[in-house]
């Protein structure tokens, strides 16, 4: 047998994730480099997803594989009390790129379990319970963190206390009868301002943020939003939490996603982008107001895996690789001056295309079946731009009415040349007849 | 700088997992191989921690490490929606080592978010939302997971509902005034009865309990007691989910826990020893009804590094090393043959020991200050044996008054006998004065 029937074969011993087992469609990848991946037969993708959009650094960069095979050698993992030196080196990398006032790095797995213990430092820091987080958001799917999530995941998963949502500011769906992006961001801070007062601010310990809401669209913030949500939280004495799980390490051309607005937060969660996704790790940067409540007092929190050695030389390899590469900068320059250009020339060649909004190599594309209500096209408009991406071996990023632009930071100009080839080429299909 | 004084340096970065930051006295390990760990001076340590007991395999298992190696040269991440090889291997290796009727396997990143999803599970199949767990015991750190957690960790993180507790049974330290096993057993399943029908059935999801309740001390179940649960999940129709997470795969001399009793559970939560920790993976065996629930309703959970391809592969090269080399079968044999009478040896020649319990490679030494009271040693008496055995070049783990003996699966009667030499010059000490 094939190893893409064998693997077909053995998948039905696998539970995936967010999906009807009976109705999956799978199709095998069994590796790749760079910008592609591929199966065994020799069929070649365009990766226009970054998988989840984690693998910034691109497939199979040769200087992570050299180090976890190098690490895999020496020694694969070491319990979380010990010190190791990757460990060390991995945290000072990541510390050296964070703002003046953050100094220690709590590792964990991945991102949801980073927001679910910055969740928890915020409320040992402030003896208050309540977490207050945008209806689109995703945060991860454990305990605290899938109930902070927004979207319809949270729903089905409702089992704990200390929730509260608010609307955060998406110009182009207004929830403030909002025209312009001054009035979206002036409004939705008002909003905010009184859910805060509604929810008690003697209760609330945290703002939990995603600096650029991903999965829910690319939401980014106009002027002046993430500033005020910052003054909001200084006002009524709140910790700001911005979780850069998808939008840092990279993504949006900065090392963080809030480097591009005048605005630092209390603490910052990470995860996919930090080492691609190469090894499962995330964490926590703390700030040293909130570390210090640490000192003396024992932190409620940990894991097996927290600082897992061969995490943290593809830590140290990945972030090392995207300094000297200048790969953040390589995503920075994509977005400005190739993205944005052809995206804005996809929206005007295409009446489907209701708006595309993003930065660096962070973009959505909102396909609509009428520009001036604006109305998602349907579930199977989606289904049918996904097969017909695949077809063309491009692998998409879709979301609800959305394609999301989001290939790895080392994508390069006739990638993206061939990719937008291949939107405009499926975007010129009737698709909604 | 030499690179242990390097990895000191640089550890002040690092936020360490539930302790005070400014209280940690860490030690470097930079290497290992089998049941010993390095530091790069090349002082070595006989490793009978396992770790936090997950290298169930032992240090650097070198067909471990050449299968990490192997894919990180191939395909180090890739989404979970697609079919990969790997993938779909571990998920049949684990599959055939669990009961009939458990056909499908969900990959996290830990044994926390495995339990996180087995909750969910359980949840969303009975439509109801208590889980009842035990105090004396440990299920993870994330939302859920942690307030399942019955110990002292749960109460500072106790922002869920739906969460109750009742007392497990443990002989040596009875809740139930019981003077054998069999009254234990007897009376600790009245107590868990009394418990169900108090907080209402017609409310209670699930009973999730760790098999052999592992970081809470090793506490043995005794006769009839996990098929008295079973019973009882029967009558008032709940989930019973075993945490294998640190009993299973090997660690008791079987495959699972309960592979040792005549009980099936509904679900199966593992992490640690499957591929022993040397990429962070875990994750949830389905039983047959369960999963069908999935069929064609989509599951509302899920992770970017669900089947994480450098994790399978070294859960496909652990899982057949450990078969291939008779590794399960060794800690049986040392467990039956060497450690438990050597530990009851140590029982008889010092009396600070006031119990010894446990199976294969998973035992527990109570250290009491007075026999006939059974009062624990104090914190002070656990810190002096702890920097005793370390100034022997043992690593142990400690837990409240116990020594918990859990070397790798693969350890030697040679290193058992190296080891209970140290343990015994140590507990000869005048540790109480």
């Amino acid at each position: 047998m094939d190893l893409d029937a064998r693997a077909l074969e053995l998948d039905a011993y696998v539970f995936h994730s967010w999906s009807a087992q009976a109705k999956l469609n799978p199709f095998v990848i069994s590796g790749g480099l760079g910008c592609r991946v591929w199966d065994n037969s020799g069929r070649t993708y365009l990766d226009f997803s970054s998988q989840l959009v984690n693998v910034n650094i691109g497939h199979q960069h040769p200087a992570v594989v050299a180090a976890i095979q190098e690490q895999a050698g020496i020694l694969a993992t070491i319990s979380p009390p010990t010190a190791n030196l990757q460990r060390g080196e991995a945290a000072k990398r990541i510390v050296d790129r964070a703002p003046d006032g953050f100094n220690k790095v709590f590792f964990t797995n991945g991102g949801a379990d980073a927001n679910e213990n910055a969740i928890r430092m915020a409320r040992l820091h402030t003896g208050r319970d309540k977490i207050l987080s945008t209806y689109r958001s995703y945060h991860g799917n454990t305990g605290a963190a899938i109930v902070s999530t927004g979207d319809w995941r949270r729903v089905a998963n409702e089992y704990a206390r200390g929730h509260a949502h608010f609307f955060g500011p998406y110009l182009y769906r207004s929830e403030f009868w909002a025209q312009t992006p001054e009035e979206e961001s002036e409004r939705a801070l008002h909003h905010l301002e009184r859910v805060i007062q509604s929810e008690g601010p003697s209760g609330i310990a945290a703002i939990l943020l995603e600096t650029i809401p991903g999965t829910a669209g690319v939401l980014m913030p106009p002027p002046g939003y993430l500033e005020g949500v910052r003054a909001l939280c200084d006002k009524y004495d709140l910790v700001l939490i911005f979780d850069e799980v998808m939008a840092g390490f990279g993504r949006t051309g900065n090392w963080f996603a809030f480097d591009g607005y005048d605005v630092v937060p209390d603490l910052i969660t990470f995860a996919k982008g930090v080492n691609s996704g190469y090894v499962p790790a995330g964490g926590v940067i703390i700030s040293d107001a909130i570390a210090h409540d640490f000192d003396e007092v024992v932190f409620p929190g940990g894991l097996t895996y927290s600082g897992h050695p061969l995490a943290m030389a593809s830590i140290v390899a990945t972030l090392d690789a995207m300094e000297s590469e200048g790969i953040v900068e390589n995503a920075a320059r994509i977005g400005r001056d190739v993205l944005a250009p052809a995206l804005a020339k996809l929206k005007a060649d295409h009446p489907i295309v209701g708006d595309v909004r993003g930065v660096g190599v962070f973009w959505a594309v909102e396909l609509v079946s009428d520009q001036a209500s604006r109305t998602p096209v349907s579930a199977a408009v989606m289904a049918r731009v996904k097969s017909e991406l695949l077809a063309r071996n491009l692998l998409p990023f879709l979301s609800e009415n959305r394609i999301h632009v989001v290939p790895p930071c080392v994508v390069t100009d006739a990638e993206v040349a061939e990719a937008m080839a291949i939107y405009d080429e499926v975007l010129s299909l009737d698709l909604l007849s």
